[in-house]
């Protein structure tokens, strides 16, 4: 099993401040990686542009990671980074306590895919997400996602967990 | 946009007999990549067990990529090799046309992810999944997935599709 479940990120400005703690020993991967330095800054920034947006649901804080363009693939929300805000803006009015946990973040080359566990509604199952994202010089300019409701434990063919 | 989009492979056995072939130019990222050779081989092997399991619905070429367990994570799914004995039963059975589609495949350290378009009855619209594995001593030991309905596309917020 993964070792290394990741907490939700305590803040981008800490991070953004303070470099050398941005990957904290709980995110050490178990397993052997051999990420390049730019796959792990490419890891860093998009964990810090998905808690601005997804947690913080602070859409200025999240658009100073994204480049010119934001191709948008998950057909629930308009494209470009307007229709980010538009997601935002939606997150902070109808969830405001949805908290997105990223269990767990790969990097290949110009992407980064985070399996993540979503609550929007405190103390309800969530969903299963797998977000990905490709970047361009630093910025995030393409996203995808693949999201499934949680079902209850009790029904499952196996005791696994979905993470 | 992801530039390589590939298409189902055509068979294990050929992979196996021509290894220089294993990723023809059409699985070529377009994006910069620093996949290590152990990435590239563990990410080839998957997609041959993938293909094995899901297209091709052989178990027993399939089992010939697994270690002594196969921890799942799919509720649907019982555990272990023989769990997923029941699975390609279950497809061949009950889906006997069902064809996964790797619209594109990552690599980061032991995992090696996949993104799909599954479609179990041809002409309907299918599902994205992102398949997760990963691999001990190059054998698939464990496996993740998150599994999305694909809605019309006449009703996205966007043109961008979902791959």
């Amino acid at each position: 099993m993964r070792q290394a479940s990741l907490v939700a990120l305590a803040g981008a400005t800490l991070f953004m401040a303070s470099p050398a703690s941005a990957q904290p020993a709980p995110q050490a991967p178990a397993h052997s990686t051999s990420r390049t330095p730019q796959e792990e800054e490419n890891k860093r920034l998009v964990m810090e542009f998905y808690d601005a947006a997804l947690n913080k649901k602070d859409f200025e804080a999240a658009s100073r990671y994204l480049g010119d363009k934001y191709i948008q693939h998950n057909p629930t929300a308009a494209d470009g980074p307007e229709g980010l805000r538009g997601f935002v803006d939606f997150l902070r009015k109808d969830f405001p306590q949805a908290q997105n946990e990223i269990k767990y973040a790969y990097a290949d080359g110009d992407f980064v895919i985070l399996h993540v566990h979503s609550v929007r509604v405190p103390g309800t199952l969530g969903r299963a997400i797998v977000d990905i994202f490709r970047l361009e010089n630093g910025k995030v300019v393409e996203h995808w996602d693949v999201i499934q409701d949680i079902t209850d434990p009790a029904d499952a063919r196996n005791t696994n967990g979905m993470f």
